[in-house]
């Protein structure tokens, strides 16, 4: 193999896998969007049949022998091909460790349980998730044995999701909001309440749409290239490149800002991943480089600068276009979207108890990777556990255990990254503001700056740098997760005048 | 290689086979209903790929090997893999006359054609059509010398779409058609119109949108399996079975006919397609057969049943539930939906007139095949032709030669099978009425006995008759086309009082 040959393999492998997750980005896309709803055999046995198919062309002879000849031959490789190549002998190694048919049927699997939880979901019906939940568990802990024999499965998934983070990292980390979040959240109960009247009403779903677009279009997205839809569960994929991205909400006609902040989120996600270099296209550099530089930019574009008081300020005459029902002051929407207050939903959380939510999560995928719990007492310990972070009762188990999606769709050990996400953007807002009146620019709706200080510092770099690269590259510092709790404190203090 | 083998082989072959067919066709009905508007490249991408693919697996050693070895070993095949034998043997052996660069290139060609298309049209812009519609001419003109050589372009294509068919075949039917379908469109002329007032008004999306879902549901689709979207130009494809079935339609504001004989129409082709026998899921034999009986199941719903004095009956109050504003008679409603007229649109022409706007295509694709015409002088010609057939001045190419999609889409020699499918209707139901009420089953919305016929003689079989033998085993005789002007006469002559 001459070396032009190799690099012309290594394009050629890379747009293969990439028209195979295009393919199978699109039929979750449209199982989760479009799809009637008797079709999920079907889906799974496509799926089925494409995951075996890039299965067998990633670990084929001819992939291993290209790339293994370009890793021994990294002097004559320009920065892009030396990732590329890094980054796809390390995913082909661990994909050997898995024989292909539970490769297979590991993505089978999720097809069927994504489909089992919704239906159980809608019924509250529990005992007819248990079994598949409990499988896609084993199959996890399964994966972790083949792949990372010598690590703690947990510790596999969670670095899975999040490259370098771990257990010990994690307690860390949620022991230090704990310490903050805890007491602050209960100055916060002894006040009066917040008055959220004025997101209350009635909201029609096409007048819902129409703001939806227009707060894709205010944050920079290209709505050329990225699309809209309505789904149960609220997701953001792109469709085998950073070309062609589809966000999705979830409209409540009682609450336009259950789906606007749904939006901004999926919408943080979609400037992410659709701003990538236009020459990671393609390659195996396309794209976000983890779910917790991911989460880092939907949940500051949800909460760092959407329930920011200047963000209300100039949104606010939006709304009241859209909805002439809203009455009440720029600064009655602050304070309303702002409402702090521990429930049993964590996609309708505040800010502030946010992470307890995940704590909750955290702590039973934890246990159950420690074979310390078992999946058919995941819904007990659920409750128990919201009742001692939050203090409320689960009335069910659809406001339980059944409520994300995650578990069925395979995502186990993501959830802490939701948690990482939200603490990285307090540290991206500090620095952000040493160059930038980052208040000035969204009280005028003017996201110009904001989206070039991510885009140079984060976006366009695709997967060519490590998570922890991308994130010091940005702020030139370490992770300090003091300055989330320290923004939190400011900010709560002020809203509920402790 | 063993019998047993051999047999697992083609299983396996049929369903990774499926599996493309199923990302493909996602693929494509996505970008026709929910894409956003820039990712054409992106598709024409991923398709490249999956299209180059699926071309190396049909054409492959081990493909042709165990076909070859089960074609010679026949008497051991049941009936179901001696069809699929035959069919996927036939498909190869002519896919392996075109080069593979060129199959990828006409798939990434036809992607990229629907895109230009798509905006020529919206901006009446031939000019920016016209070059990449001389590519895909010419590639039809190529892959037709390639595949036979000694059959005329234009009869090889009829043929694809219409097994058996051929000019000859063609000029013999329309010259039909035309000896009856002119002189009595001229005495319809000579009478005063029937008017269609009732039709029109203002009937917003949203509850057209659930008058299409009691449509489905009332034909006997099932919801579980058959899903609805909006697109520009209707279509139905199955999504890699027949489990999965997607329609779409586009609403009309102010008339609300034009979305509910789109979803009949559409509607019709799901429940052939949905219909097919369980057991032909995920091999060669599922789906419809050709096109010629697709559009007569189709246009039968549509026309024949939809367009019949006995459905305006029974689908009268259910139309004044959704749209208040209608008022007038059932009577009103049959005279409305019946007016002929000639016009410019294909789509909008009524059961009489239709025939003339497939034969001004029939004879602009036989005269481009057959070196007598220029793609470049096709805008001039089409008005010509629409002058001489239907007699209307065509004021623009966006009401002219860009209407239709076919052509950017790569379906040259689609069209003729329209007009024959309507033909096909009427020997349907002049078959159905002796031994089913058909009248009395639709005024009372009664569609299970009809269903039930058209189940047991031709949805079943998916494609293990050839289209002849489906009609034949039908309507137990040969093809003749004055049932159909039988059928137009009758109707039309009762309608205008000739």
């Amino acid at each position: 193999m001459t070396l032009t040959e190799a690099k012309d393999n290594l394009k050629t492998l890379q747009e293969k896998n990439a028209a195979f997750m295009n393919a199978m980005a699109l039929i979750f896309y449209d199982g989760a969007t479009t799809a009637p709803k008797g079709v999920a055999d079907n889906r799974a046995q496509a799926l089925g049949v494409l995951s075996q198919e890039s299965y067998l062309l990633s670990t084929s002879r001819q992939t291993k022998e290209t790339l293994e000849f370009l890793d021994s031959n990294k002097d004559s490789l320009d920065d892009h091909e030396k990732r590329q190549v890094r980054l796809l002998l390390k995913d082909i190694r661990m994909m050997e460790k898995i024989p292909m048919e539970d490769y297979v049927e590991f993505q089978r699997l999720m097809v069927k349980a994504d489909d089992v939880w919704h239906k159980a979901k809608e019924n509250n019906d529990w005992d007819s998730f248990e079994p598949i939940l409990e499988k896609v568990f084993d199959y996890h802990k399964k994966i972790a044995a083949w792949c990372a024999p010598d690590k703690k499965a947990y510790d596999y998934w969670l670095d899975r999701f999040e490259e370098g983070l771990s257990m010990e990292a994690c307690e860390k980390f949620f022991s230090t909001l704990r310490e903050h979040i805890v007491p602050l959240l209960k100055k916060v109960q002894e006040k009066p309440q917040l008055d959220d009247s004025i997101i209350h009403g009635n909201f029609p779903v096409a007048e819902q749409q129409a703001f939806s677009y227009e707060l894709m279009k205010l944050i920079g997205l290209d709505l050329d290239h990225v699309g809209l839809s309505t789904t149960e569960h609220p997701f953001t994929t792109s469709i085998g490149s950073h070309n062609d991205v589809r966000i999705t909400t979830n409209y409540h006609p009682d609450d336009f800002s259950n789906s606007m902040y749904s939006v901004i989120h999926e919408g943080g996600h979609a400037l992410y991943e659709s701003n990538c270099a236009p020459e990671l296209a393609y390659t195996a550099l396309d794209g976000g480089v983890s779910m917790g530089i991911h989460e880092s930019q939907s949940r500051f574009f949800e909460n760092i600068i959407g329930r920011s008081r200047a963000f209300c300020e100039y949104i606010f005459p939006t709304i009241q276009k859209h909805f002439t029902e809203v009455k009440g002051t720029r600064e009655d929407l602050y304070r309303a979207v702002n409402r702090a207050e521990p429930g049993l939903i964590r996609i309708e959380a505040d800010e502030l108890t946010y992470a307890l939510h995940i704590m909750v999560r955290y702590e039973l995928e934890k246990r159950i990777f420690a074979d310390e719990l078992e999946v058919r007492d995941l819904p007990r310990r659920w409750n128990k556990l919201y009742k001692e972070y939050l203090g409320v009762d689960v009335p069910d188990d659809r406001r339980g255990v059944l409520q994300d999606s995650h578990w069925a769709g395979g995502n186990i050990g993501y959830f802490p990254s939701y948690a990482l996400g939200s603490a990285y953007g307090a540290q991206y807002l500090r620095k952000m503001k040493e160059t930038i009146d980052v208040d000035e620019c969204i009280r005028s709706g003017n996201f110009g700056q904001i989206d070039e200080w991510l885009r140079e510092r984060i976006w366009k770099y695709g997967c060519l740098l490590t998570p922890s690269e991308v994130f010091r590259n940005a702020v030139g510092e370490e992770f300090d997760p003091t300055v989330f709790t320290d923004y939190l404190e400011k900010k709560y203090s002020e809203l509920y005048d402790l």
